[in-house]
């Protein structure tokens, strides 16, 4: 136990005596009183008629509470309006948003999100334990709930790719004895299962070892089970400690299957994936209890959360596909308030956290007012609450650790006049790729891109100072028709990862990276097209708001399309995924093309 | 942390890491394979066909178990029958029963409970933390899960009552840092909102100390607020750090209330206090979510447990109220240790302790076999495993710390020929009481029993040898004739309390008691009628069985009848809670005649 948690429940105790005495003292009064509203209670999955008093940070009762407004009682009128405790987004990345969490929760908190689970398992890639610590420091700053669920293996899949640095069962003690870490976040290490066990069983035994430090010291373990049924499924529970959630289920059959089993499935519902659909006919179709039904992003843009909302979106898809609302909102409210163990959110009752959202429309999930720690925080989407603006410091902002690259260390090698190559597959809005052969000509020993056949070579440039290494092998599908696009974005090792046109181009594109420590480039003739410099790690910026970044992604997109012809959604997205070697089937690293179920490095070139 | 703790995680994670090798090691088998019965998901709320395989003191996984097959296997046919995770039992008292928590087990293992959650602050009345430790000390010679919350407050209300010792904050860092220690166990200092706010507020600072410390090291709280509405409700449930449960919820009205404001309630339905079929009338008739809704017995004696069964007696008569077998199953089982924050039982999952209930007829929830980490420990009744019996230390057992009582101890004194004299109301089958005025004859001085009018003394001895008060009173509606009746069973100070038709008896019944170490005994015209020695704390009995308890209970509530002519239902636990301060109106303490409400002594005569 730290320091910071003593402080804190010291602090808490003072204020659960304080609130007694208003309650019993009948000449003390609530600081604010909503009344006229109904509450919704995600207990007993109710809504009826209740005021809700508020003293300091905490709600006092929910109920009749006249007796409970004196003269300085602030009373609010949300008369018609339905009265729910702030959302909980369970899993989310700061880093796919490219935002700091001040910018990430500028856009959230008007929407009614009060507590955010965050893993910073993209930061860790690159800046260790140290990046992390600095993300964590960042969110101490803010007023809603921030909390991290920290990676316990850094990289994913050591031996088949380069991290910054390694995280592993040793940091544990480290990272999470800190109130802001709420335990170990997905545990990717052994999403894979078959192939982990074959191939690397050692991975297991210190992942067994993180995750019973951090059961042992009260944390807990979310974990990553995408396609696993039966046994599989099975040993992946019983290495995160047995109680764990997934994030990666697809279908109703993988739903009810883990539902059965125990997990909390964290339907996914963000910018890129979207599971909650399939996921949700579990509840409307078999009728299964749903409380370990539990919605979260993953992933989300900047862009639509200021277009749709965040988890008041996602509360209203689910309620569209026929859910009743307030078993919606307990989806993201007391389901994950429970799955974590948090006793101070998730239902509005005595002496819970006052982090409030007044809902206009239920079906819309339209969000009037929001309170964080009893204080009204935005209204009418406008944050009323004064954020500032957070400065990483330099130490996570220099992390490109290498040279420019030469046109020789990118070249594709081949002999003769035709190669015959092995190419990943893009398989348009999803991780997984497909893996496909192909015949490309060779000048002067360089394989030669071929757009006829939309096959480009696809490299990893290693960025963190360790290897230098560079992983070439091709893509097929980008559709990119001019230049090159580059980015320090690239899961989950965030190397930079190249695919173009031209080898001049992507040796620009990898300079410019280099050059605005870290971010994406997309050149066409040896110029720049557009660019965004995501100097914290690489990954992300604090120099531009949610809004200028999604302004920012917007042109990149319209620019891809228009000046290199590439007309996939979000091109740099989609590129940023073929890096990961957790989902199959070919994916390319700084250690070359790996084929992910057999845990193998294929070379390029066939000879 | 303690020790204990560490290395308790540590060979979890042994376990573990063995299970995930069985699971996909196509060489390994599972130990027992239960297979054709119907599992209870107590999760999903289905019942539906599957196999559990079983490993070490582990469930495997549920589902098609065939691969887990090998040649050593154990194939257990359950064909046709239920496949239940393990009770739980969330509050209960061992003294209640007068049994050591061996004894207990022996009765309660069979009907399918294998998780006990026992409050000794019955023994901590008496013995203080020592006492407490040695009932925890016993648990872990155990194979079922037994957990202790421990009172944060002895005696309950301090100044109107002697304990053989004090708990308060101070000792929760010796008591709480125990792996067996789940929290702090229901917080009656603070039931009685109105006085002690007003009589006794630094009870209430304590209380919050001790919560707070306990959340501090992840430890529970549970509360105690019967009769509980709107504000003062609010300030129970806060001064128990918000998440609490309450089993002394006896309305519809209340269990609604209760639900909404966030509490566990704990229904309790044992030997002496039956409120489930009210309270669950918030769930079959408003329809709330049963998330919080959870069985207990509190206090239950030997007898009913060897007639009707434990736990699995109150789902059965849950059942019968109308709700839905599993529904009622997941209030003994996921419910309770997610209230809890248990995590290895409740559910049949992958990694969970294999304490398992399998039963033959689900509505009459008939106990066939039952699994205790991965063992078969119990069939048709009778346990299959070897307990062992309990013997306590001398040092638990030498609690009646003062000498013989004499006659003029024990009257009762007014000046003239008549006295008007305060009487507690005995009302049947409740701890509550009501509060009357008589007039009594007076012979030399001395108040005379009444027998035409149903008013006797009764007194209470202080046997802790910390003061040597007698409290005295007068009883009316106890329906004695003859003799009396004493005992070191008198909550929760329990010195010895005593009433009688006449003072004679009551003085050698109480000197029987002290001599026997503490227990029950009747006396009739100086003569011993029936006792039963309780040595440990003058409460439990580690000499006889449970069916030997039992069958004592039974005769000595026959002889109550024929000898005494008192046809009150077990008198004698009648008797043992009309010192119960905590609840109103009139009680008697070693101190005196309390006014509960008042937070007053006073005397027994009104001159």
């Amino acid at each position: 136990m730290t320091n910071i948690m003593q402080a804190e429940h010291l602090k808490e105790a003072i204020q659960w005596r304080k609130l007694i005495d208003v309650l019993l003292d009948a000449n003390q009064y609530a600081d604010i009183v909503l009344k006229g509203g109904y509450v919704i209670n995600t207990i007993t999955r109710e809504i009826y008629e209740a005021d809700v008093a508020i003293k300091g940070e905490y709600i006092l009762m929910v109920g009749d509470a006249s007796e409970l407004i004196g003269k300085r009682t602030t009373v609010e009128d949300v008369n018609g309006k339905f009265i729910s405790p702030g959302f909980i987004d369970s899993h989310m990345h700061f880093e796919s948003a490219m935002l700091t969490c001040t910018e990430f929760s500028r856009l959230s908190i008007p929407t009614g999100t009060t507590t955010l689970v965050g893993d910073p398992h993209e930061i860790g890639n690159v800046l260790g334990v140290h990046g992390m610590q600095e993300m964590i420091k960042e969110a101490k700053t803010l007023p809603n709930q921030i909390y991290f669920t920290v990676p316990a293996a850094v990289p994913d899949a050591p031996g088949l790719e380069t991290a910054g640095f390694d995280v592993n069962s040793k940091h544990m003690e480290e990272l999470l004895n800190d109130t802001y870490v709420q335990g170990i976040g997905e545990i990717q290490s052994f999403s894979n299962i078959g192939p982990v066990y074959e191939n690397a069983p050692e991975l297991i035994d210190d992942l067994v070892a993180a995750v019973s430090y951090a059961n042992s010291i009260g944390k807990t373990v979310e974990g990553n089970a995408p396609g696993l049924f039966g046994k599989e499924l099975a040993a992946h529970i019983i290495s995160g400690g047995t109680h764990v959630s997934c994030h990666e289920t697809t279908t109703k059959e993988e739903m009810m299957e883990k539902l059965r089993y125990g997990v909390s499935v964290f339907m996914r519902e963000g910018s890129s994936q979207r599971n909650m659909a399939e996921c949700i006919r579990a509840i409307t179709e078999e009728g299964m209890d749903s409380r370990r039904a539990i919605l979260v992003s993953d992933d989300m843009v900047p862009e639509d959360l200021l277009k749709d909302g965040h988890m008041n979106d996602l509360i209203r898809r689910t309620i569209a596909q026929g859910l009743d609302p307030v078993e919606a909102i307990q989806m993201a409210t007391i389901n994950p308030a429970t799955h974590f163990g948090f006793k101070d959110v998730g239902i509005l009752a005595p002496g819970k956290r006052a982090n409030i959202a007044i809902i206009d429309d239920l079906n819309q999930m339209t969000i009037d007012q929001v309170y964080l720690n009893g204080k009204l925080a935005a209204e009418k989407g406008e944050l009323k609450i004064n954020l500032g603006t957070y400065t990483y410091p330099e130490s996570v902002k220099k992390s490109m650790k290498r040279g420019p690259v030469k046109l020789e260390d990118l070249q594709i090698h081949a002999k003769g006049s035709k190669a015959k190559v092995r190419s990943i597959v893009a398989i348009p809005d999803q991780n997984l790729t497909g893996a496909k052969e192909f015949s490309l000509n060779v000048k002067n020993g360089v394989v030669q891109p071929c757009l006829k056949q939309d096959v480009l070579p696809i490299l990893v440039v290693e960025r963190h100072g360790r290897t230098g290494n560079i992983g070439k092998a091709f893509l097929h599908g980008f559709q990119l028709q001019h230049g090159a696009i580059a980015e320090s974005v690239a899961h989950d090792t965030h190397n930079i990862i190249v695919t173009g046109t031209n080898y001049e181009d992507m040796v620009t594109a990898v300079n410019r990276v280099i050059a605005m420590d870290g971010g994406i480039a997309m050149i066409r003739d040896g110029k720049v097209v557009g660019d965004l410099p995501l100097r914290v790690g690489g990954l992300i910026t604090d120099e531009l708001s949610g809004n200028e970044v999604s302004e920012k992604i917007t042109e990149l997109t319209r620019l891809a399309k228009d000046e290199l012809g590439c007309s996939l959604h979000v091109p740099f997205m989609h590129l940023s995924f073929w890096s990961l070697v957790t989902s199959p089937e070919w994916k390319i690293t700084d250690m070359g093309l790996i084929d992910v179920d057999k845990f193998e490095v294929l070379p390029p070139v066939i000879e």
